[in-house]
């Protein structure tokens, strides 16, 4: 262990072997057996994301953003976020974008510009996230997949944000936008009239 | 579809069967047979995470940030973060934040604030996250598992608060708490010392 670099370090891990003992169209488990760093057998499975989640922050000029709300299976609970999707094989992230902006929000906008890139969940999935900002919006008709039953609401910046700061928006994708934005418009790095009107300035 | 209100919508899904076609220590499988909203009969692979992610983010007064560095196995690339882990069953968040900036710093923290709570991945997995803002510091020895290669560093607010803007730190937890800590810093939530401190003003 040393201290004060920014400097990576090589794999320490060797992989000696693989099974796949599970696949769907939306992920993987490949099960490695390793030698772990400090030398020792063992094995390590990791969850392989077949699609790059793509999430889309909208915001009107009057500091307004839209969000969408579901059920989400895997909870067993209701969410209100930002649209989000995920990136087909070979699509680039801003054409998702625009595509999962305008099937559930009917939003068309202007200016599309990627905000954050992260890793989701790095000690058990491979799965990244390109989050967006969107302004000069359009509206249009949402057309939700089939599989969606989504509701549509919006809400000034200042309240969505309160709701992420006290945990009642919680996926880490719209907190982490919001967040972003929220640090875009104190920094000067969101136009004038807009961070003023999401800062309620 | 409608328009402009928090309410929560019951259930649209409903399940007709259940495998689990894998488990390990981690996480398992629940491969579900459903019913869609829409009616149509499909399936929903569910990814159950055993352990709540932790993070915790350590501040010093004047600023400094403490990270640790190591190999990301699924990602196959090196990562600079804040401390993480996952409670063991039973284990409360704190304890557990407690627990991994001892082992993983060294550090003990005279104040553990909760600040943030997210829903990691909402579309595959049911894994939430806690995360903790760390201040009034003491040093100790590290003594990070034996399965872990940690380095370690700090770095002033602002330069990672910058590394988190640009993509050069992208662990998903360590985004959100940095830019949650930025804004508390923004909004009057951390002492005026030492938000000045972050914020370089």
């Amino acid at each position: 262990m040393t201290d004060n670099d920014w400097d990576d370090d090589a794999n320490p891990w060797t992989i000696t072997g693989m099974t796949q003992p599970f696949a769907n169209d939306w992920f993987r488990i490949d099960a490695h057996d390793v030698i772990h760093p400090n030398g020792q057998p063992g094995t390590y499975g990791v969850i392989r994301i077949r699609r790059l989640a793509v999430g889309v922050l909208p915001i009107e000029p009057d500091g307004r953003v839209h969000l969408v709300g579901q059920w989400r299976f895997p909870l067993g609970r209701y969410s209100w976020e930002m649209p989000e999707g995920g990136a087909e094989p070979g699509e680039p992230a801003l054409a998702c974008a625009k595509r999962e902006l305008a099937e559930e929000t009917g939003f068309t906008a202007g200016k599309l510009e990627p905000i954050l890139e992260m890793d989701m969940s790095n000690s058990l999935t491979d799965e990244m996230a390109v989050i967006f900002l969107a302004t000069d919006l359009r509206p249009g008709a949402a057309r939700p997949e089939p599989t969606e039953v989504l509701k549509r609401r919006s809400a000034p910046f200042a309240d969505v944000l309160e709701r992420v700061a006290d945990g009642r928006l919680r996926d880490s994708m719209t907190v982490a936008a919001v967040l972003r934005a929220h640090h875009m418009a104190i920094t000067g790095r969101i136009a004038p009239g807009l961070a003023r009107a999401m800062l309620g300035r």
